[in-house]
């Protein structure tokens, strides 16, 4: 986002800085009726414009403010022509906005999508399965198209091969060490497509993401943990290793805790069978896992909430 | 719940009247690991006493108050003998504190159980489906035990096979018929089992569970829907006809609102397939349907949140 | 609510019990702008109606059943009258759903009222008061209303005069006697009115709500606390002392636990200084205060969400 | 953060970028008892540690993984000796965390500040104020400490004085120009302090987060607003004008729809008085105010949930 110098009256140095605004949580239901198996599509889209924008932020006026209004009409406009995927969907409607308007330059268009699964294989009932939340980010940025994929809400839980040993001691430190502990957390990742890969309209992304799916899941059940971080970069190497298209994984994992209840003083033991499953504080394990020599810190990451 | 005359020294006549307490929402999860292959039950319980606890509420004397810490450990170490079903759970527990503690007449129970699939068929690693939560509350009041189970959370929704039409009009009637809309609810639901075939100990809860889940689901799929009345009314029946040991059950269904969006001021038709989904305000069908002849306000009705 | 008999053709016994349909979460903000100093009242408002309304449910018919898109508009064209208080819009509502149509022979209305303060004492400008949400149930069946006022999500706490102690003891009892504790609560009340001071529209609510809610502070406040059943039946004993208009007034009171840290590991002492404010559990006390001779379960409570 | 490049044994070039570790959301409660007016502070505390912790990821080696558990202890040692800001604190852990352990380089700290009022003047009871949360981040990098303020969920409103048109039109509009409309957000803001002023110790974070919150407040009520925009603008600018400490301050506003409702179909006019108030979706309007020169993109934002 660019910088522009705000020609205050008052002759300050205060000046704007990055800025964006649009249209948060447009609620889309699309029914594909073509024919009486009926297909379902559930997203939650946001669209964030940059660009010229000065004029509204120093004098109220909006001759440049495209109203959110209408970037929520857009989404509707262009679901009637299908939705396909929520990464699909976001780059049809960021190249609407960035050619419809001259002094719009780019933007941040975002989704997530949420799954229905057939009631006993019906042709148009469905019920919805809540067990993960698809995510998808779209930013535009000096002509280029960055695309994040993501999922969120996935709750994975190992009752046992899961251990923390051998950790520094201090004066605050009463931990003890444990070879057999319950392991869980919420997946919580989103990883950042190639460039060239989306520009040269490579990238199969619903598959690309039930894939990943996958290798998520069975990189966290893989595997002995000696901490999550490994596990969390077993995953993540996975997901780089299969997927060549994409560059980037992050990873947002907090370490949900269950501790074992002490039976002692009711004469019972307690052999890694009954836990208390605490809600705050929790562990939080975060990463970016890359190829090599890809960019540090791209900028899409700049404003999408918490570290992934 | 009885009441209790206060004997207060103001010589007002102000009493106290149903009361109870306890410790709710204790978060249990239990693996059993008999063998490598590890199964897990994950539970919300509260457990909540009636009894003679004037003495507390009126001079401060906790001599009655069975800690509610206590009523915690209690849940934790009744678990560690195993869960099997939430009502089977919370029978054995109302057993236990209707016998323990003289003063203790009875109390109400109530457990949460949230569902765990395995991970590409793991023996440890598990992912939550959090598609539903099952619902069960224990009351036992005069020596006598009712047993509610129930489902929420579960989303449902049909595309087209819902109409809603020759409703009556007056001066605020704005909305038009339509004959296919999109049906959304939320299904919560519970439902009172037979005394005495719980008495008896010849429900099988979990195989019951089951059963009525995919019964609600088929009789939401099922017919044409007029109303929402009819579909829950429908829904019931079904339940009730395939389970004698049902005598009632009970429904709170949201009637999740996907208004149609006009894309005509963008020269688009709409042939019921670009919907938003609102969130409030929503309508609200709510019924009991019941087996003739059973009692029509069982006192198991009065503190459960909501209308069911 | 009217049980009816389901005349269904399938010849069982199944028939359709208590039942309620309606409207829920109506969002209403009203203005009042008679002068330059402008009114805000900010009301959630949900509207439900009781009558014969068999026929939808057995049978899809819909010609008694008044849409609750026509409720909700009812719910605006009434506020263009003004407000008032909830309780006294309620019971417009009320009457005129049950005078309009000949079916409808009660029904339950109730609303959430959320409060604003002026900023800087400005005619037009305010800032959401969050501390407490107001709430009001209006129940019209057999002809009478019974109007339940409340108070909801008003969190206090005592950071001494709190102790609990005296309790019995059992195998399952590991907690220590405290002479010294945090006391902290979310108070959730109701209260209900006398029938007779309502019909005759004594009851100035507004005034009645702001002196109930600073009884409950300051019984809150006053006494030192031998358990939290005895601050509850203070806190309402007060309130019933002071508003003869009020025959009974209930409670649901998370206990919620503040634990004293062990700082002693890291060669400190903790000196009732430093606290962990827990989630879950919580301790969970419930009752009801009523005037000698009030009736023992007022049929307004069967559907009011939980305890109270 | 740094990256350090994996020497995995599997020979592919996957390797360890930005990653922090950590235990969220430490609630804790500090009583101060020195006389018997108590004082309360309320904080959520997140620490997460930025450094070497590649062997943990790689090998599940975790010698240089200081334990979560030791994390929360050290939050609640170091409230025995006082909270005094949640930035102050902040800083305290920080230096602590970044001299004790050699190979950790840096981190990230947070903390919410949760506000009770005294009920009635008393000496030891308290209510929460929950109108709005403060908010602080504490960023150690490269041996320089970074310091965000911040306040959230402070919903304001303003029921005239606002208006939005001239605004350009395609396609997709369908919103009609407004001149007299309600403006209604919830203000999340963050603002970052001057480096040197941070490390000179010459900032007193009470009293300025004290006169920020007044600001905004002020900023928001004051001017006729044309666009939302605008007056987040007049919002920043009377903050970083009124404070030279602060270097740059950003806004997250939802533009809280309040729908005029037409009550014409029912015979009624509605002159600004009758509005429904939506959920979603919502307009969101985000900026960064800076004064000239200072640095664009400050890294402490890239972790920062969202814009701000």
């Amino acid at each position: 986002m660019n910088t522009f110098a705000a020609e205050k009256k008052t002759g300050t140095k205060i000046v704007l800085g990055a800025n964006q605004y649009g249209k948060a949580e447009v609620r889309l239901v699309k029914i594909t009726r073509d024919t009486e198996r009926h297909e379902i599509e559930d997203l939650n889209v946001t669209s964030q414009l940059h660009g010229d924008f000065l004029a509204a932020h120093i004098d109220g006026d909006n001759r440049h403010v495209v109203p959110t209004d209408t970037q929520k009409n857009t989404v509707y406009g262009f679901a009637r022509d299908g939705v396909g995927s929520p990464e699909a969907f976001l780059l049809r409607l960021g190249a609407h906005f960035t050619t419809e308007f001259d002094w719009v330059t780019g933007g941040r268009w975002a989704a997530e999508q949420y799954f229905w699964d057939r009631i006993q294989e019906h042709d148009h009932a469905f019920s919805r399965n809540k067990s993960e939340v698809r995510t998808a980010v779209l930013e535009i940025k000096d002509g280029e198209a960055s695309v994040l994929a993501g999922i969120k809400d996935l709750t994975v839980l190992k009752s046992t091969a899961s251990e923390f040993r051998n950790f520094p001691v201090d004066r605050y430190t009463t931990l003890q060490e444990t070879g057999d502990r319950i392991l869980a957390t919420d997946v919580s990742s989103r990883w950042r497509y190639n460039s060239n890969a989306v520009a040269g309209g490579d990238v199969d992304f619903n598959a690309v993401y039930d894939s990943v799916r996958e290798l998520l899941l069975a990189g966290f059940a893989a595997k002995h943990s000696f901490a999550l971080q490994q596990t969390m970069f077993d995953m993540g190497e996975a997901v780089l290793e299969a997927h060549p298209e994409i560059e980037e994984i992050r990873f947002s994992l907090p370490n949900k805790h269950h501790f074992l209840v002490d039976l002692s003083p009711f004469g019972q033991d307690n052999p890694n069978e009954v836990f208390f499953a605490a809600d705050r504080p929790y562990g939080l394990i975060e990463a970016a896992i890359t190829r090599e020599g890809a960019s540090a810190a791209h900028p899409i990451w700049e404003n999408t909430p918490g570290f992934c």
